[in-house]
């Protein structure tokens, strides 16, 4: 969180890999959101980073002096599209394996829940970033993994399985909403 | 915006006003929400207060030194009903013939024409405090009315007209759904 962009984009090895894409994913879903709002076909946005503010200058106009970055208990992003209520949280990792559970707080998967018991559409975006590789994995198979595993991280091969992966463009970056379209146009498509 | 809570509810003249219902609208509305997660009715919630940060102390734990309270861009609530994308913006007037448009931000009024263009479910929900009156403007009323007047604010008669007034209730404090599936159900019944 915060950290100065493009550390992360510094290639030591000419290896190809995701830094190559010169954009972290939340550049990507930024750039694909705004192609939705552009085209009138989706309203999609980025919630603001939860912040808990403790001393403020009210002499000055108001200057937050001292604050804390709070964990997160919502999704990053959210909005609607044809009427229907969207709801995701992305991450990346450097894992080739694995995505780490320890991603997502305690507050942000009952959220989830919360949407998809409410019959929201509700996922997580993970990139997988050495393997070029960015999935949706839906809330539903994201909460059944939970409930039926013990392990403090989902191995790739549920989300080769359960997932979908999103495959980049130039014009919308990543374009989720053909994967949604998908999902729920009919589930036994899979 | 972050002034002390019940500095407004001192009582000086014992006239019955709104003062002494004891609470303001966020909290009636916070109660409202929850009162309808707990009851499986729909997931509502506010969204974090929009803050930039300026100057952060990485060394002791990402302690943010200092920061300004943003423009919201945004509304202050949304979640889903029943599926549906629902969005809104609360606000208090103490004006007991009119509804001051300065309240409401211009990205704000931006945000409000998308949800309403991507048909989800948008409104004001505007109390009076004192008159004891709390209104759900729809989104699109609202619209119409900053298209058809050059007015800095909106008066009563127009919530009178094209708003819905909402009861006050033991629990849930404010059950602003029961006004939508009212509005849902039916274009036909105003």
């Amino acid at each position: 969180m915060n950290y100065p962009k493009g550390i992360k984009n510094i290639n030591t090895n000419n290896v190809i890999k995701y830094d190559n894409r010169g954009m972290d994913l939340e550049d990507d879903l930024n750039l694909t959101n705004q192609y939705y709002i552009d085209n009138g076909k989706a309203f999609i946005y980025k919630k603001p980073t939860p912040i808990q503010v403790t001393k403020v200058d009210y002499k000055n106009g108001m200057i937050i002096k001292e604050a804390y970055f709070k964990e997160p208990s919502t999704t990053d992003y959210n909005g609607l599209y044809k009427g229907m209520y969207i709801d995701f949280e992305a991450k990346e990792t450097i894992s080739k394996t694995s995505f780490p559970l320890s991603n997502i707080h305690k507050h942000q998967t009952e959220h989830i829940k919360h949407i998809v018991d409410n019959g929201g559409i509700c996922f997580l975006v993970v990139r997988f970033s050495k393997l070029n590789k960015d999935y949706i994995l839906m809330g539903k198979d994201y909460l059944d993994f939970l409930k039926n595993n013990d392990r403090k991280s989902i191995p790739i091969e549920y989300f080769e399985d359960k997932g979908y992966e999103i495959e980049i463009s130039y014009s919308p970056r990543l374009d989720y909403l053909k994967i949604i379209d998908y999902i729920i146009g009919g589930m036994n498509g899979k």
